[in-house]
């Protein structure tokens, strides 16, 4: 049930971690490698990531039982568009992007039959990019989140499930909707907010001194901020009303937060700083124990 | 110029990693803990942070050539009001606290002559607490500010920046005004953001799921959420108008990004993001250059 040939288009940190993962736990088929930058597709090579790599998207695509799309949100119909007609009939296909809705909507604008789409997406990563950030441990014990759609044939979805498990990861199944709106909060929201954080001090008049004094809370507050720009700019443009509902919860909250310290009201801000800490610290307890 | 006694009231994380710093620095003298927590302060005897303890303040005190205070800003009036009559004469009083202005009214309110009043804080921590998380490296290479008044006399800052410099930390003078400015911004704004994120997520119809599929990147983020709550309190009110400015301003430039994203406008959300991340690497850079 394994495909003989994989694809991966984007040898990144997230579609090359994939491909060390498989090899390391016995893959033996071939992995072929495709993606705009040469470079990094000869290291992948040099690294042992891929087995080779094409340039011309549709030659990559030939004859491969499985296609994994690990390429910015905003790319996502440009690729599918350019390999349709070098799929393989059987060729299952899926991807790793942070918003199921709109790659749901790509595939379906693109493709005539989803009976072999599987979108998934793998909540892992580092802030790290490149085929030389990719590891063949980043999966284990990590959640992969597979959104199958009504028409995906049970065999595909299970083929994905099993890759993946071999990676080391647990896969659980939600709507891409479900999936969405738990993102939105959990990830995209907490990442617009990093970024806009940082972006407010850097406008400030003294913002040399505000980053000069800043303790290790703050690093650990702002590090998603190190993020990359185009693919969370793409993230947020395609999950843009779950994460504009999740915005406009926040931005009330704190609005409410806002006027509790102007009239002082001492007790209401504990009560919610020491609900936030409760919430905060039984998360943590659940992370350590299922991690 | 050494004080020959220093007595330590609030002997936790703080107050005791400043002891432990000054012992293994060889501070000879003799050291006296006080507080509220009577099994704290043994442990403190116990662990070999203090010489000796008293639950009485005004006993603790007597004949101290400094006191050191690290209580909550709530109690800071209280403390400096407690001891006022049994203080020597010539101690010098320095303290711990988050926010400066709101000590300095204090100390203002409470003692006739501030020639002695050597207002800090060491811009470090753990999100642990009490003694037994104190350790005598906490201040290696980490800032202390000092806020001296115009009354305050340099002799009594030479002390106090001494002290500290035993400890291994690097101190810098700032004004109260300045301190809370840029503390409101690089600190207690982004602990009011984490309580209100996770407060708002944790009140979501779907918290428990949320929660559940959050990556590393949400537990960096909300890992200051884990503070204590009426510690965070009580700086948040003692630094109500510096913190309510950087408040509107984030809330401000959140309200624009939330046009951008609902106005779909990818280029001025990148060049955002882009700006946010240039700044957060280069602090980064900086930090890492400079610890």
């Amino acid at each position: 049930m394994q495909p003989q040939r994989i694809c991966i288009i984007g040898v990144g940190l997230i579609g090359g971690s994939f491909a060390l993962g498989l090899r390391k736990a016995g893959y033996s088929g071939e992995i072929v490698g495709a993606g705009r930058g040469v470079e990094n597709l000869e290291k992948a090579v040099a690294l042992g990531v891929v087995n080779r790599y094409e340039t011309d998207l549709s030659k990559a695509v030939e004859g491969a039982g499985l296609v994994f799309l690990a390429v910015p949100m905003g790319a996502m119909r440009q690729v599918l568009a350019t390999i349709r007609p070098a799929l393989d009939s059987d060729a299952i296909i899926t991807d790793a992007g942070s918003v199921k809705g709109s790659f749901v909507a790509d595939a379906e604008a693109v493709l005539d039959d989803l009976s072999r789409v599987v979108p998934g997406h793998p909540i892992a990563g580092t802030e790290n990019s490149g085929v030389q950030a990719a590891f063949a441990t980043l999966y284990e014990n990590r959640k992969v989140i597979l959104t199958p759609l009504p028409q995906t044939a049970s065999g595909a979805v299970d083929c994905v499930r099993s890759l993946w498990q071999m990676t080391g990861a647990e896969v659980e199944c939600l709507t891409p909707a479900h999936h969405d709106r738990v993102l939105a909060a959990t990830s995209h929201l907490p990442h617009v907010l990093a970024f806009s954080l940082v972006d407010t001090l850097a406008t400030l008049q003294e913002s040399e001194e505000v980053f000069r004094y800043a303790a290790s809370g703050f690093h650990d507050f702002t590090r998603i901020a190190s993020s990359d720009p185009v693919m969370w700019r793409d993230i947020c443009l395609s999950n843009r009303l779950a994460l504009l509902e999740m915005l406009d919860r926040l931005s009330g909250d704190l609005a409410a937060m806002r006027e509790l310290i102007d009239a002082g009201d001492a007790g209401a801000i504990e009560s919610i700083f020491r609900r936030a800490k409760q919430a905060r610290d039984e998360h943590v307890q659940w992370g350590r124990k299922h991690s």
